[in-house]
């Protein structure tokens, strides 16, 4: 793509109401643009980032089975009173509307309860099963507060996947292939040696739940990690019960700030028996079936990305999100021979199937190119000027 | 993908409350679910669909200079109350909420005003311009009523389109190639002859806006139509002064049902005067930017393939839409020599880049697996029994 042509520009500023180190960045680079506090559009860089990410998660969410869907963001009330998260007593991030008719309706905030609800017309019988989904969702949630950019947002992309299983073995099978999904995920966007498989608390089903968190600054979450050990605790279970139950002792621990980019749940048979969710087993015995979900913030992905690898003014994508795989910067464009030469090599490259970003704006100072292309942060920079000519 | 493993299975009978023929059959043959009325989900057959028709349309909207971007949903009352449509009274689809502070919010139903508010950060001079911008976006419409199935729906996707240009000429321009671009689409999602670039109302800032409209007796606009002359006209402007303008007489006109598959908007410069959106031209004199808006149905576009080609108990897809290239029905498969040839030939398509559907399972009826494929709609189809073994 031609420089010229792409509508955003780099701005020296954020807006004044942006304190959050991400979203100043990425609106400073022409990734996103606020429209309110944890709402943010994605601009043609924002979406070539995310569409990466969203690539990488689906090609490992199919490896393992997964099927891809897209719920609905409106959402009956009746459906989520039979499981007691209507109230915003028990659930305080709804967003709440109603229908023509008085009808009240709520934006999907989480998809367990239609999804689950939706299987009732799929499963029948153990032959069905197992059964895992996945998709991307516009989440809404009406944050109290938001001003972590797009680490915390009102709308935001998720990954969720989830899965029904016949029972807690098959189930546990599939759980720890996503275990090994989820890693190869934060491997491949480049949050490789950063990112722990966490314990944290359970919930109502199991002891313990597993998060992955990407050790950061700016992390809302406290953990407790030994990298000898590959092991890492959330400070919600660091306590004596739990460093003995996992065989590690306090002075192998490090405290660090971490973000949670991805977490699994083990919801056992109780949301499937709140919703009458079962099957007939080969006895024709009806056995409620067993489902966990897992879910991966994509657009606070990109936030982490820009969190872990940003200085002031620049950002590094890795390869593998880069916006563009090549950004080419042509200085003294108004020498026929250099602008020859660049738009030569953005052929070739283009021709090798590398998508490339061409900077051929005239009357722009080398300086301000070169601070542009800090703030765009493509992981490949070729440089072509006046010098580029002798050395041919 | 083996059949086997798809998790949906057709079914006989639609929901009660389901009157739509594109929704009964959708439903039916696994490519949605019905979350409420207006409202569906789109399962893997669906996803297939959409995602191929999202493909021919970002294709398109690509080689005419779009580049893709993608805003909120949620929806400032401010900005909305700048252009006078956030009263209920002028616009009556608005989903409406309030954050935890009070302040209200809307969701998304049109984007003109959010994306040409953004614009003031991009356009400053004439040399930013013109413009292109485009999104999928998950529209939310509080529609009084939704009973024509994916056609009108509370909650659908909706490719958008904006142009910005210096004045009337640059506009008209893009807005000539555009209605090219678009035709390109609908021939290519197979809706060829039967859609026709309808003269409409102009609303405000021109006497005649172009809606695509295509022949279907379950089209909720009446429209006159000459095959012959390539001209339509809708209802609302057919009247004697239309017809001079147009040079067409009452007798070459043929009265028809049609569907809104696509429309085209000149919104002029008044929805930039009334936002501040202006640019400096050579003389540095402010200009208030030329606004075009273009939008097609990409969900409502599955919905009319639907209504024109299936029949009862059967859809038949278009080759470039169809969820699968081919479909490979497998019978016999007790019998090994079958299962081979079977397994062989999908091995085979699959290698050559085909996506192929092969009907795997065991202990189903020919009869159960044609009437399944009838309603998955496959736009080929290959069968595997027997028989195929003599024919070797």
């Amino acid at each position: 793509m031609l420089q010229s042509q792409l509508f955003t520009k780099t701005k020296k500023d954020a807006p004044k109401d942006e304190i959050s180190n991400n979203a100043k960045l990425l609106i400073r680079g022409g990734f996103i643009y606020k429209e309110m506090a944890g709402a943010y559009a994605l601009l043609p860089l924002g979406m070539k980032v995310v569409n990466k990410i969203k690539e990488i998660v689906k090609q490992e969410m199919d490896a393992i089975g997964g099927q891809e869907i897209i719920m609905t963001s409106l959402q009956r009330k009746e459906l989520w009173e039979t499981t007691g998260r209507w109230d915003d007593e028990k659930v305080d991030v709804w967003f709440k509307s109603e229908l023509k008719n008085g009808q009240k309706v709520g934006f999907g905030w989480s998809h367990e309860e239609p999804i689950s609800d939706m299987m009732k017309q799929y499963i029948n019988s153990y032959k069905d099963l197992p059964i895992y989904v996945y998709q991307f969702q516009t989440k809404l949630r009406n944050e109290l507060r938001a001003k972590s950019g797009i680490l915390r947002g009102r709308e935001f992309v998720m990954k969720d996947m989830y899965s029904y299983c016949l029972d807690q073995a098959q189930h546990q099978k599939f759980y720890d292939q996503t275990i090994q999904a989820y890693l190869n995920i934060f491997k491949r966007v480049g949050l490789k040696d950063d990112t722990f498989v966490t314990f944290a608390s359970g919930g109502a089903f199991t002891q313990f739940s597993h998060e992955f968190q990407t050790v950061s600054e700016v992390g809302e979450d406290t953990i407790y990690i030994s990298r000898e050990k590959n092991i890492a605790i959330n400070e919600e279970v660091y306590n004596d019960e739990t460093l003995e139950k996992l065989g590690v002792k306090k002075e192998d621990l490090e405290q660090v700030k971490a973000i949670e980019v991805g977490n699994i749940f083990d919801f056992g048979t109780v949301k499937s028996e709140q919703l009458g969710l079962k099957y007939n087993d080969a006895e024709s015995k009806s056995i409620p079936v067993y489902l966990g979900s897992y879910g991966i913030g994509i657009t606070r992905l990109m936030g982490v990305l820009v969190e872990k690898f940003s200085q002031e003014n620049k950002i590094n994508w890795p390869k593998e999100v880069s916006p563009f795989d090549v950004h080419i910067i042509g200085l003294s464009l108004d020498n026929e021979e250099v602008t020859k030469l660049a738009q030569e090599k953005y052929k070739e490259l283009t021709d090798k199937g590398l998508d490339v970003l061409f900077d051929d704006r005239l009357n722009i100072s080398a300086g301000q190119k070169f601070a542009d292309a800090d703030l765009i942060g493509i992981s490949e920079r070729i440089i072509i000027g006046k010098e580029s000519l002798s050395s041919q």
